[in-house]
């Protein structure tokens, strides 16, 4: 499509995260947001590089239904990867304390996955940035503990505030795919719908 | 300092950018706003990459009567670089659509020099950010230019908005930088007093 065309159609969001709604509005779209079915499960021994995609390609399946004929449904799933291991959200304050300690001085990944649909296309790929934390203390990650949400983020931070800013001495690719959303390859994949 | 002092210190950030105060709120500090004079020119054949401190560090001087003794004071200049030449704000819509033709598909280099003071303390240093373009039609540049404001950034753009997040395909560094203010670096600066 044209890139008039992209900035005008109307998107669904299948995500409740205010991030990715910030996302889409920074980048000047139209879009309505929708929940969608959170189930993540995967499957056993499923490489870790593949899983966001895996995911976003199940809430695509899942959210397909809830779309109008001329809207594109957008689906996202990110995690965070060190050495094999997977970050999801924290289970509580000892579990984001041991995910931050773990993730401290050292360089981890995050995949998005994005899964776009509109009329008979569907397209999905995986976005990966290198994030590299300094060390971080255990008195440091409380502070911030009490001052920030640190549980509804995977890998237990959020790189667009409180420990994030403290924490992220240099990322490699696409800031707002650490965010939740790479929204510069998903502008291109529209566009070339 | 302690962490704990760090986050509690009142600072007086000597810059009217939104951008910069955007980067303090999220980094959970406290602080005031003051105008900083702009004296913007620098010696002819000074290198690229000393000029944004340079400036910081002249801003600095020109501010330093305006704190108080138990505050910070902390000035910033960015400047965009490639291939040796600077790139302040556009002055006029042609001069935008140039700039930004001219980094298209290539990398540039986004400068932050920031200078920090507090009681008998005085740092500066400069932070570097790769920043790589994805191509540009004169098109999609124009169609930008009518929803979002250019003229008021270096480089005729912003990372965190419109053509920016259509733009900017990669960065090598920190994001904050490129905003205007390598808050990582900040912290830790400020940290370490």
């Amino acid at each position: 499509m044209t890139f008039f065309n992209m900035i005008n159609i109307p998107i669904v969001l299948a995500s409740q995260s205010p991030r990715r709604a910030d996302i889409l509005r920074q980048a000047g779209l139209q879009f309505r947001a929708i929940s969608s079915p959170s189930d993540e499960r995967f499957v056993a021994g499923m490489p870790p590089f593949q899983i966001a995609e895996y995911l976003a390609n199940n809430k695509m399946q899942k959210s397909l239904h809830l779309k109008q004929n001329n809207e594109i449904l957008l689906c996202a799933d990110t995690i965070v990867v060190y050495e094999d291991t997977i970050y999801n959200k924290p289970k509580d304050e000892d579990d984001a304390i041991r995910m931050l300690s773990t993730l401290s001085d050292n360089t981890h990944t995050v995949y998005t996955g994005v899964s776009i649909a509109y009329k008979d296309h569907l397209v999905s790929f995986t976005e990966a940035t290198q994030v590299t934390f300094c060390k971080l203390s255990e008195k440091v990650i409380r502070s911030y503990m009490n001052k920030f949400n640190l549980m509804d983020k995977a890998g237990a931070y959020g790189i667009q505030e409180g420990i994030g800013l403290y924490a992220v001495q240099r990322i490699v690719g696409c800031y707002f795919n650490v965010m939740g959303l790479p929204i510069h390859k998903v502008l291109h994949v529209i566009e070339n719908l």
